[in-house]
């Protein structure tokens, strides 16, 4: 699909009914770069495994779900080891960075990028960048070894530290062509693989045989292209000690409303998936679906009727949810240099708490409303099992595509396989539920919750899409 | 307390150098009684049990440290099985109410009573009386079973329902005796214990057969007199993941400051011994131990030495404390009827929150603060083991008790004995950390805080004291 | 495999380069059913949603990774609600039965066929059939309603209770006629699919309008075709608690070794999992790859190794692996009519451990060997919230197929999307670890064990195969 | 009541009606010993404590339930700082050893004692001694600091490793002296702390300035005189998932019975309580409770008619219970050297598996019989929050107790408060549960469980004693 024998990029070609998306090659800018056998050849553990190197072929199709005589779709590049690798072992100097908020998973990611890169290939030399993008030129740095990264993917946050904002293109790739560095590991969100987009500019611009590889990190698991992000089944599963104990708290009063506030600033997919695992939620609210409090076909009707005839419920917010009905007061925030995105949400559950608990006291109906944000406790755990899993083979396809010459890519599971995906499709936008989906209308049937929207809207949107 | 000339045990009688704060009993006030055999002694789990009964003389000290020639000091009548009872096993009809918050084991106490009612002297008949007190003339009611009892505590929560207030003494005390209930179990904390007083008088008033049985139910173990409160231990357990949140979140910031609040109105137990269990945090905050925030030897002072010497701090703030540093902005809540305690309190984590923020605003450092309430995740969890076995020998300790022919009584353990104790004494007041014991001591010591107190102060109030 | 004359839909269709693998249809061998119009249109939930329906041509690919110029291969029919259905809601009378082990989930799927019925297709009938297959025809079953079931996907087990063997294909049939039952969902693995497609077969010759739907249940994760089974990921999550304990015990004793059995009779993809999970394992041993003890490269050797290394190890050993290394001494229980598969394997790890312990006895070296069986600690444990979404989306795509008339099929994931499987492919054989791919290379890095294959025996099987 | 003018040790002395036991003293065979002022009166976090020294008279009462003039038996001396320490800080040189198996909370002890002498008393070297006694002469040591020890309390198993045996009392003694170690804290259960009364005994003998001191560790409980020892809680807690899983297991299955081994080899306290806390239980064999199996009264009809009542059970056995029943067949392991105790007691959890399979198999009955054994599993986990503050403060008060000067004793809890306990009393016996006693009674009341006793033979046996 790809001839390597004169380009390894050859992004957007139409070969019969589908596209490629492939990502960039340092060879696409460094002319006569050599090449040296795959280490892994000589590795014990990989060296009964036949079919071990990935195919410069292999590519893994975004669309699963085929009609008769339906286009391919998009193909993404495979992740895996090459048969040629772009660095010798001795030569590589790996740096590691987190960026923006935690979740989940970080230090497993981190211990894999370190045992991957000396284990597989060899490399002896991996530095920890500290606190985020800035720790780039605060010389804020930890060499990192298998023995010192060996247990710390049992506790939760990242050893690295982290931060919001400090980018800063220019002096970053100057530290990282002081040191010699030549892969760099970005994990971080939305707006940090933005900004690797730009080192990895930068980088090719000063013609650099460095490697810049994303690591898509963002809880909220609204990167675009990409199945999950790392910690999103953790979050899931952590969700549920908060949306229990609301139910419990709901259960135990008169006219018992537990609200539990969870994350998704954007995406309601935390919110719509631990309501999917609870089935003790009577409504979930995702930025996605409006909402309105007053009047019919409205929450506070709905509330209503649920109480008189359940005499409880649970609700369960997303973070951006409702964000358009509250009044903004105060907007400092917004203004202030590398703000925590904490900073411009407005915190809607408070909001719903104190609108509920208004409504009925206009009613004179006594309730009992308890609110709880676990979002700190989520977001602070060790990865569960399958999330560590999923950071392994996340990171060693990072480390597998950075041997391999590639750059400029974000790796991420395309239906359940690794590949690299240039850096413009994960920044296009975010990734959203679709609630005109199945699974939406699968919250909906379980929680028996009303729409909160006009079919005939609905319709209109669709067609617009 | 009780006319001793009629009594079968001599109350408040001084024996050489010591106190017995005796319980009030049926036949205080009811002439003639019968008695019946223990229905015990034909259960085959307790016939070959010699030594089971508890002899009337049986008495459990305050006091356990004791000094050369020291008096005995207070002694308090040890619950047990009675070799006579009071009430024939088909004659009685037993009741269960749980009033105010939830904690965790209070499933565990009903089903504990009811199993005990049942299995240990064959009684028939128990009902649950709904939602608080007001369940008593509301019709909220529910026969309680050992079958429907079997799982409940596996379940946080109390199954009978629980709200504040709703006491009105003759409405209750006429359903009673409507209903012909002898015997009223009364979960509860420092209100409920005072109306379950008033209950008790009110009974004895109209000279009816009824036993008054209160269990301490507190999760903040504030309750005077008794070595520890049901579901104390859980709510320690579970305090510690919030803590350790905050830790992570703390350390993988910079200048992270993780702040967690936790229950304690009046008094500072959960918070202490969460951070005594944790060591995990730096400074723990609680309504016994006045604290100020500015200038030397302040609050803040010690967050900025904490955070320049070590990074990030975790501090931990029992919901009670700093109450006096707050403006009271609205006062409404206070006058609401009914009110739950939570309207009553202004959220000082919020409030130590905001003004941590604000300080090193002012001062243009960069902190990371991250505060977390995991108060309704800890109410209401199910209890631990160890909480299991405590509700289970409370509950059959108050059964023995009602049995026996006390009444007007609380039971709960001192020093590890479950005994009688009468309710005035538990209604004095409400049991504090002392600022000035070990214990507290031990506290300081371990996350290396300022005491926030002026020395000389504390010897005068001791002194006072 | 289906008369395609008459089918409505083209099995093994082959359209240009690939392949339908169909499955069943009441209206294959039922001239003249009639339709009707899917009840979900009139659902609040779904009436939004407007691509609700799955196209009959919808049908999932099973191989995503793609070569240039390769056939897209074998493809399934997507799983999802039909446009037309062939069961009138009045006439449904579903039943539901569990067979085999306990796996996490059970309960889950449970719920939500029987929620799924309810609340999607207004169905009012459903039976539980109990205690296994033998339950069709024992007369033990149990009415399910919404209500009764709302809580069990929080307890571990199958409220239904589980047997094996008891399969007596006419006897079953016999009793599906009499109750008039028309729906039969069977969760259960291997062994219960097999039966599952004589009672298809069955029911079938008889011109029974019954569909018959397979669910696969399996903690090993053996079934052929599909992604994985339900309760799979929690077992993995469950197993790391044993790992941890066998790693901490060997860690804290000189020359201290930590031998879990986990299960996997066939396949060891627990312990392959698990292993990757926890990286705290030194040896990974799964039926899949032989291994040796004595001599050069064998097992004993790298222990000897690896406690001189590092002085202590831990040992993850799935509980088929090493079969035909352990002497028969006693076939009597194989010949036991429904013996339980426990019956028929030796236990390895208790054989294991004791060869461990006589080796190091010869040569005079002390060890501390601690061997653990989580394995019904695992399999009773209740499924995690990522197995509640899995069985939630499992038990809605049976009652899809079932509604819409498809029988004889199991449903479950293929590439992430669930499909109707025909019985045959999933009973062709069990799926098992391929140690020539890469997953199991990942693992051999992770523990740094040896491969213990000769490289060359590996090459002619690959080509045997 | 001791004259501290002349000795510190007057042990036995009669006082009116009570005994004090004390324990030996550093004076007592040093004379003209300097004493210093205790440094904790210059330490910020107890200078404001008014009340924080123990005064010499301190005692705790052993009896706390009281007769009208019964004696008050026996007191123990209160641990605690005292006014006068024997140990200059700069002089101290202390060194941490744990022995036998593991229990949760060995870590924590160890951090406690580290920060407790280096943050209380200022004390600079603590020495931790690896690998149980014979790490005193095999060199095997490492410095122990607050940093070092900082999170170890969150992991199970020890840091120093332990082993069973290798105790030589003049090696060990010659160790110490060469090191110039002052001040000796042995973790351990009833065999080590025999052997801590045998290093004293020698140091005394050559009048070394050696303060000894022992740390009750078993997580049977079953050490005299003390409430409980370290880990017990936390063994309770994590028995209950087992207990749970065999739960679960049973009642899924036709006949199902789940056997649950616990902790226990002379006392069934871990399997009394943990049948008390989880209320699944419903037969409890301990060590101290004789059963048999066959005929009127024994084990076997008790299964058959559980069973036949209810469908299936569950019964937890301490490993010690019913030793007396099993064959011996292999001596051998009884007599090697340093043989863990795990090798001298059959497994009893396999062989009554074994022994009802047997005799269900003649009887031609079908039941499905899972056995557990969760002993590795709950050895190995961190301890609790209520663990870790009992851990603290027992580590605290052995660190009191060596720098008072005391020595030749163990710490531990004696009615709720710590107590210094002559080693003479430890090592009497060990404590068994009372099966005359009301815990008892109140056990087989919860599972209504036969006694398996005949009260005569009880009658007789209590009279004896």
């Amino acid at each position: 699909m790809v001839d390597s024998s004169t380009s390894h990029v050859e992004a957007n070609t139409h070969v019969s009914d589908f596209l490629l998306e492939d990502v960039p090659h340092l060879s696409d800018y460094i002319p006569d770069l050599p090449t040296y056998p795959d280490p892994l050849q000589d590795n014990p553990s990989y060296s009964v495994v036949k079919q071990y190197y990935v195919h410069p072929d292999d590519t893994v199709a975004q669309q699963i779900v085929v009609h008769k005589n339906s286009p391919r779709g998009t193909l993404f590049r495979r992740a895996g080891p090459a048969q040629k690798v772009y660095f010798d072992s001795e030569e590589v100097y790996a740096c590691v960075v987190t960026c923006g908020g935690l979740c989940p998973g970080l230090n497993t990611v981190i211990r894999e990028l370190v045992c991957g890169l000396y284990h597989m290939y060899g490399v002896q030399k991996v530095l920890g960048i500290g606190g985020g993008y800035r720790g780039f030129y605060s010389r804020n740095t930890i060499p990192l070894t298998p023995k010192i990264v060996n247990d710390i993917h049992k506790r939760g946050g990242t050893v690295l530290g982290t931060s919001y904002g400090g980018h800063d293109t220019s002096k970053i790739v100057d530290s990282i062509q002081d040191r010699g560095i030549n892969q760099v590991y970005i994990l971080g969100g939305f707006g940090t693989q933005n900004e690797a987009a730009m080192i990895f500019e930068e980088i090719r611009r000063r013609d650099l045989k460095v490697a810049v590889v994303g690591i898509p990190k963002t809880i909220d698991n609204d990167i675009p292209v990409i199945d999950k992000s790392i910690g999103f089944d953790t979050a899931v599963e952590e969700a549920q000690r908060a949306i229990n104990s609301a139910h419990v708290e709901a259960e135990s009063a008169e006219n018992g409303i537990g609200v539990v506030k969870l994350m998704g600033r954007c995406s309601g997919f935390i919110a719509m998936y631990a309501t999917l695992a609870s089935r003790d939620v009577d409504c979930c609210l995702i930025p996605e679906s409006p909402f309105y409090l007053e009047g019919p076909g409205g929450l506070l009707e709905f509330i209503e009727k649920r109480l008189r005839e359940q005499g409880h419920m649970v609700i369960v917010i997303a973070e951006g949810a409702g964000q358009e009905l509250i009044p903004r007061n105060d907007t400092s925030n917004k203004n202030k240099p590398d703000a925590s995105p904490d900073d411009l949400v407005q915190d809607v559950g408070l909001w719903l708490s104190q609108k509920i608990k208004d409504h009925f006291e206009r009613s004179k109906k006594i309730i009992n409303l308890k609110y709880i944000d676990p979002t700190y406790m989520i977001r602070a755990i060790p990865s569960n099992a399958s999330d560590n899993v999923f950071c392994t083979l996340l990171a060693q396809s990072a480390v597998h595509g950075a041997m391999a010459g590639y750059t400029g890519f974000t790796v991420g599971p395309v239906n359940g396989r690794n590949c690299y995906i240039p850096f413009h499709l994960i920044n296009e936008g975010q990734k959203r539920v679709v609630i005109t989906d199945r699974m939406w209308a699968r919250l909906l049937s379980s929680t028996h919750q009303p729409s909160f929207v006009n079919p005939q809207h609905i319709t209109e949107e669709a067609k617009v899409e």
